[in-house]
């Protein structure tokens, strides 16, 4: 458990899919990521062997001009969402989920029933497709070639600069092999061709009025092989459908409406999948009613039919609708599953086997290194260094101060390097990244001041606790007690994560205000005032000097100084020039408590804002992704250049000048019993066992959240080797009296999503979908190693004014404790029911009982605030095993169904977006359904606990 | 123009309903305040004179439990939103657009086809209509017993605590006049009952499976009567409608779907039109398949059926579906329409013609004092005077700076008061609040420092230049000239906001760092350092004290200061004790810079997020309104709270002890010359002409925004007496020496708003009914006679540090800056393309075009800033003439069509919702669309320019 590292909150919801439906992992392993269920990204069918069917790119084009200047335009594309042309404006609209009118698709039916379908037409080129469709009774000769001409002019794409020009209007017949119907150049450019994966199928609707046909005229023509027709469609894809609608002209927009119906059937997976299977028109029309049964009617009196829909975060999943057939394909996919996923199928309670298993690392060794041969590690480690430097200089600072100086920022940087490194060589899950955690930090704070209250000598005291902790986590290996985990829920998670939070809000608070009393400030009627640079001479009489008090002021009101050497000068000077300063008001230093401040929330508020910019709209992603991971460098810098500019004496951190231990007068090797009595090496089994259960914990949980199957790790995980690694490493940081490192969880998500594997190739309106990640030890390695080398920075480091890090400090805290469920249900019973978000919990659990199941462990956080406010603070670990129990019992109070929803199941994506007028408005995307299983997801510990 | 008062920017959007139709007022006269055209609040139709068909509450009781425990449970109602009642959660959902599945639709339709259809039954009761209804040949005797003992099962309702009590399984037949089935207790306090209006119906739709039952069994009842029909209703309605929907087992929620589409078409207003003058089957089913034709489909892979939409802001006009009969009834209504309606029928360029009218006020007068006797007049009262106390205190600190004290608070309070109250006494439109404003402002401080350039006299001067402005005003009257402001456009209007907004922006965070000048951070570095308290004495030698300089410091180190009688007392303590303070480091003080900047901080911030609580979902909306609305009352006492807290020497707000001018050594009336020759008095025509200008654009824009159409007003306006009546004033303030007052915009919308009278009625999802506003000369009066008396505040607003109202200041120029649209285009120049919000704007005019657009506004406004900094920034009135030359002169470079869009509308509601994820995501109310007429407004002048 780990608080998290700022500017790295948003990773869990980009990184780590949620939404996995727990029964339905055959066809579909990764619905979270994106609208993969059916759409174009068959990467997992492909990985599991299954041929899928070409993604299709579907476009409109339109017959506009009648009857002066015809011309062919597109207007509309779709592939998984539509994209309407914005003629005036002359930009494609944002992807939207396409909304038809019913009449359209009922016109449109009867348009096919009587028109020509053509299944499998052998057709090789535009021209042959042109002959074979024009092949219509109802056609007079003349009328015939008009239509072919028309046919074959070349139609306007926004793409295209220049005018019409119907190129093809009077080529001649051409043989079927001929190879001049070439896309264009703008077709092969066309940028939307990235985006869509090779091996992607066109099909093209062609609709509009044409006064001189005395009927409609519908034809729908599937293409044996898909063949590029020339520059029929924007982008240069061989066409797969084609369809015709054209007719006399008539009142409204109706054969614009009847083609956006076509185009929009046929971006429908499963009319898709039946159209390309269909053998004759009643197949086709069996589709097109099936499409009808499933389709969604919002009534036309509370619905404005022109709104744009914009496309939701995850689809329903396609499998209920897929018939007995296209089941049968899909089904062999299931025994083909890799283990991960196959494991993740025991329902919502099992745990993941890794936890039995240990280790097996060694077959991937070598490819540890080899697979980090990739542009995209270099940048993955600089993100990562940073961040690591971040946390060893704010961790380091506030260790020094928790410790009164035994450990310190030297300290800090040199164990998160060696441990670090030596994990990333040994461990077996080297993305893991090793820090100095919240957790941790609190317990060697209390350590620290319980060892004071003894008169302990602290490092040799912390040396055995090291030694029994290693021992107890050297036991838990042995013993296989990785399976433990189980029995910690959310509930008992948030309330640790809360106790923390709040500890580090609470600590970062108390210690800026602790700076007003370092420097006071001056107010009008204090006496603490004046000061004088007096010399040595013969007048001089240092007795003279009282120091004002303000009880007996009027005594001194006229006390006869009796000065002779005597000047003004600052007191710095004053010394520098040999003399003394004297006075009351020596030792104040003017507006360094409100410079503080303003740096204490400066930093905050700025490491919080560039946070938010990431989901903020400006910027191109890449910037904003870089200012919200960098948040806190940048604060941090924002605050040294506020500080260097004004250049006041603030408190700065307490950087070595040289190479050597932060504590005055000890060598690195910490002996082993120092002043202490001996027998307090055996009394530090106790709070060993303490920092065990912490350690434990906070290891363990980062393992499972890190190795959770939605990140396709392929390399597998090794809990008890990670955990032993945890306890060799505990042993060697406490001989060299360096801070204790654990897994940290969230900058370990932040390792791993600097690393992921993503498709280039998506549609309009689609997410990017997740390959894998790239598992290597080469990146971990050498972001240590450039850690150990950054202890040179030292001369740079001591610019940093502590405010700064106190205000990040905070940042940590606000952050952490703002990414639980608890809070948000917190911020409930604030809010009238009228205006809550429309949460699926709410739509299960009455509003009591949720308030109930808060204020429960509101009393029990604020239990814990008072036992962490008394002496028996240090025995906070043990609060955990409180909470484990206090949740047991709530099983009497509540029944199983609410605390599956209040404690079970993953939290739902934030769905409460600020409203804009006064009524709540609530953004809704697909998962935003009672009845999609896609919400169900098996417990794991999530980590939204942590705190880094 | 005026910049905008703090804490009210909501206003516009819930005051001003902007989407009227240009052409569709006839039958719909405010579709901008909720879907009233065709929803229950027929306010505007009673209005009318047109009788309109009852509201109707349909409600769903569906049959559940067989075969055991059968019972009757509501799950769903209507009104114009679906509720759906959460089982698990106990709670209704929030109201959202209902989504049909398509086949249930038709299985109704077949259902309703086969089944009984009674229309205008006489039954009196819900035993008669049992009765009636089960009147089918399909069922034996005995069923047909069950059924009716079933059918008269008392329902359960959400809000009955009780369980199933069937009461009426045993009752026998009554007479048709009993009036037993009295409504039970519960029905009749439903909460939802008060939003009902009054005459609202009931339908019931009665849906299940009843395994008896061999086939189907469809009812539709249309009653003669309306009848209550016992407890079958949650509310006591007459029931007007009864649909029974029950049949044999069958797979999936086909019942429940099937009721709810009845109960869906049933809220349709046009299919309930319909069904209320069916005289038979077919025109029921007519009537559904008018229906059909008008839905919007979504496509089932896109879109996940179970999300809910929530109820669209506002609504597409329903005019079109109307059939012809009904457009027949609606149509007597055009000629009864208001005068101020039909004034506006001219088009989207015509301008009120109240800019003809000089206004006809006597009639209404006595009324003018009756109308306010309302408990709603006292909170408007309290709200208007903070918000004009707080103007005043914040101008009258202001002016007080920027005139060095010619005018101050007191001035400011007694002039607001007199000049409020005579205008509320004698103006055509009393709703107006005068006020201090920012151009006047702006303008006032120029005319300062010009009269300072010329050591002029200033206030003879002023006085000069107010009774020319007083006379240009006067014929400006006579002229009738108030039809001029048609020339400014919002282009205009934007570029003037902007610069005023700056000014304040760089005006405020000018003076805080001025603050610094007067009280300097003391860097370590600092000579000027120390201070001693000299008492008369022998050894004292005044010559001996040299102020330190840094450059020539080493010549002070050893200086002998040979002081005898001397001590470390503070400055005023020494004063006290009748010393004198020496030394370089007298007169600092430390830590006041910081302390004003973070006061200055906090009011600002503050004030910002205190704005911001208003769209926020915590707490009930009074709360949240009363919050943001007093947003700076409270940031002023939270700052004033923390300067008390620390009790630091901040400069104070500057206030006279006693009722005289601020000035000190002047009477209350302006010698007409002064020291000035004689000739000023003619000059000063020159810089009066320039504030004339100013003037009579921000008194008659105001004017023209107040009596906007969609406000209602009854009384009239009077543009031209307003005037005469500011011209007035104007001369009695220049006079007294007072500051200028002219209509604010924002606080007067603020007073409008708050004597709004709203329909209580309303039904869940929908929007409260803007009724009108209550016209009245006495909560003005109130108000500034209260500001009268708040003269004698000053022992109290003499605590009032003078950075937090810097910070106020600055908080009035960033909330003015960004409620243009100007602001929102200058914004997209950041944003890429794929993430600007999907504004109307932006789908008819291409981005490079816009871009030009606000580029050519950037210009304009730097080449004013340019200006502004000049010696000649006084003639910046005369900018405002340059910019209408520059809109002129852009129809050249743009289209008509490109700035219709641009600069013509109304600017659209802000659509832009910050996204929860990396892409972004839209709300999509209904007035999205690009079709809906909703968008096309008259060109008027807007508020959002103004400058308070």
């Amino acid at each position: 458990m780990e608080m998290k590292l700022p500017g790295q909150e948003g990773f869990e919801a980009s990184s780590a899919p949620r939404n996995i439906p727990s029964g339905e992992l055959d066809s579909n392993p990764d619905p979270g990521t994106g609208p993969s269920p059916d759409g174009p990204s068959d990467t997992e069918s492909k990985e599991l062997g299954v041929p899928k069917d070409p993604l299709l790119f579907i476009q409109l084009n339109e017959l506009l001009g009648w009857p002066q200047a015809l011309e062919w335009r597109e207007t509309g594309r779709w592939v998984l969402f539509e994209e309407k042309l914005e003629v005036a404006a002359g930009r494609w609209s944002a992807p939207h989920v396409p909304t038809l009118a019913l009449p359209s698709l009922q016109k449109l039916r009867s348009l096919l029933a009587e028109g020509l379908v053509l299944l499998d037409c052998p057709a090789q080129s535009l021209l042959e497709l042109v002959e074979q469709v024009t092949r219509v009774e109802s056609l007079s000769p003349e009328l015939r070639g008009q239509l072919q001409a028309l046919l074959l002019q070349r139609p306007q794409h926004y793409n295209q600069t220049t005018g019409t020009r119907p190129c093809w209007g009077s080529t001649h017949p051409r043989k079927a092999s001929d190879n001049e119907e070439a896309p264009l150049r703008e077709q092969c450019q066309n940028p939307l061709r990235q985006k869509l994966p090779p091996g992607a199928e066109a099909g093209t609707v062609l609709a509009g009025e044409l006064g001189f046909l005395a009927q409609p005229l519908g034809a729908f023509v599937r293409l044996r092989n898909p063949v590029v027709l020339g520059s029929l469609t924007e982008v240069s894809l061989p066409s797969r459908f084609f369809c015709l609608l054209l007719g006399p002209c008539m009142l409204g927009k109706g054969y614009h409406e009847m083609g956006r119906a076509a185009a929009v059937l046929l971006s429908d997976p499963q009319f898709q999948w039946s159209v390309r299977r269909a053998s004759n028109l009643h197949d086709l029309l069996a589709a097109l009613d099936a499409f009808l049964e499933e389709v969604t009617v919002l009534p036309p009196g509370r619905w404005d039919p022109t709104a744009r829909i914009p496309p939701p975060k995850c689809l329903p999943s396609q499998h209920k609708r897929l018939p007995s057939q296209q089941r049968e394909i899909r089904g062999p996919a299931v025994p083909r599953l890799t283990s991960a996923e196959d494991r993740h199928r025991h329902g919502p309670h099992a745990h993941s086997p890794e936890l039995q298993r240990t280790g097996r690392k060694v077959p991937w060794y070598p490819s540890d290194f080899l697979d980090a041969l990739h542009l995209q590690c270099f940048s993955a480690v600089l993100y990562i260094y940073l961040a690591t430097v971040t946390n060893a200089i704010t961790f380091g600072g506030l260790l020094g101060d928790a410790t009164d100086g035994a450990q310190g920022v030297l300290e800090s940087f040199l164990g998160t390097a060696v441990a670090g490194a030596a994990f990333c060589l040994m461990a077996g899950q080297p993305l893991t990244i090793l820090s100095s955690t919240g957790p941790v930090l609190v317990f060697e704070r209390l350590l620290f001041s319980f060892s004071r209250d003894y008169s302990l000598d602290y490092l040799p005291f912390r040396l055995w606790v090291g030694i029994w902790v290693a021992t107890f986590c050297l036991v838990l290996v042995a013993t296989e007690a990785s399976v433990l985990v189980r029995y910690f829920t959310r509930f008992t998670e948030e309330g640790f994560c809360a106790l923390i939070s709040l500890i580090f809000i609470y600590d970062a608070v108390g210690k800026m205000l602790n700076l007003t009393h370092t420097y006071p400030i001056q107010k009008p009627g204090s006496s603490a005032y004046g000061c004088l640079c007096q010399y040595p001479g013969p007048g001089g009489n240092e007795s003279q000097w009282i120091r004002t008090r303000p009880k007996d002021r009027d005594d001194i009101v006229s006390m006869d100084l009796g000065l002779i050497n005597a000047s003004l000068l600052p007191p710095p000077e004053c010394t520098r020039q040999g003399g003394h300063p004297r006075g009351p008001g020596c030792h104040t230093v003017p507006d360094i408590a409100f410079f503080s401040l303003l740096l204490f929330l400066t930093s905050f508020f700025f490491a919080m804002a560039l946070k938010c910019v990431k989901t903020s709209r400006f910027f191109p992603s890449v910037v904003r992704k870089g200012l919200s991971d960098f948040s806190s460098v940048l604060a941090i810098l924002l605050g040294c250049g506020l500080d260097a500019f004004l250049g006041l004496a603030t408190p700065k951190l307490m950087v070595p000048r040289e190479f050597k231990p932060t504590l005055p007068g000890r060598g690195w090797l910490v002996s082993p019993f120092g002043a202490n009595p001996w027998w307090w090496s055996v009394a530090a089994a106790l709070p060993a066992l303490l920092l065990s259960i912490l350690i434990f914990m906070d290891q363990q949980i980062t393992a499972v959240i890190l190795n959770r199957m939605e990140y396709r790790l392929q390399k597998g995980a090794g809990f008890h080797l990670d955990l032993f690694c945890v306890a060799v490493l505990m042993l060697l940081t406490s001989a060299l009296g360096l801070p204790w490192y654990v897994s940290a969880t969230v900058i370990s998500l932040a390792h791993m999503d600097s690393l992921r594997r993503e498709s280039r190739a998506c549609a309009p309106g689609e997410r990017p979908n997740f390959l894998g990640i790239r598992e290597q030890r080469l990146t971990g390695l050498v972001v240590f190693i450039l850690t150990g080398a950054s202890i040179f920075l030292a001369p740079v480091l001591k610019f940093i004014p502590m405010p700064v890090l106190y205000g990040i400090f905070l940042y940590m805290g606000v952050a952490a404790l703002s990414s639980i469920q608890f809070t948000n249900r917190v911020k409930l019973l604030l809010m009238p029911a009228k205006h809550q978000p429309d949460l699926l919990l709410l739509r299960h659990v009455p509003l009591t009982r949720v308030h109930l199941f808060t204020a429960i462990q509101l009393a029990c956080l604020g239990l814990l605030w008072i036992i962490k406010s008394t002496p028996a603070a240090i025995i906070f670990p043990l609060m955990l095993l409180g909470l484990v129990g206090v949740r047991k019992a709530l099983e009497r109070v509540f029944s199983p169904q609410e605390l599956l929803w209040l404690d079970e199941l993953m939290p739902e994506e934030e769905r409460s977006i600020p409203e804009k007028g006064l009524e709540p408005e609530h953004s809704f995307s697909g998962s935003d359904s009672e009845d999609s299983e896609l919400m169900y997801q098996p417990k794991a510990p999530e980590i939204n606990i942590s705190v880094n």
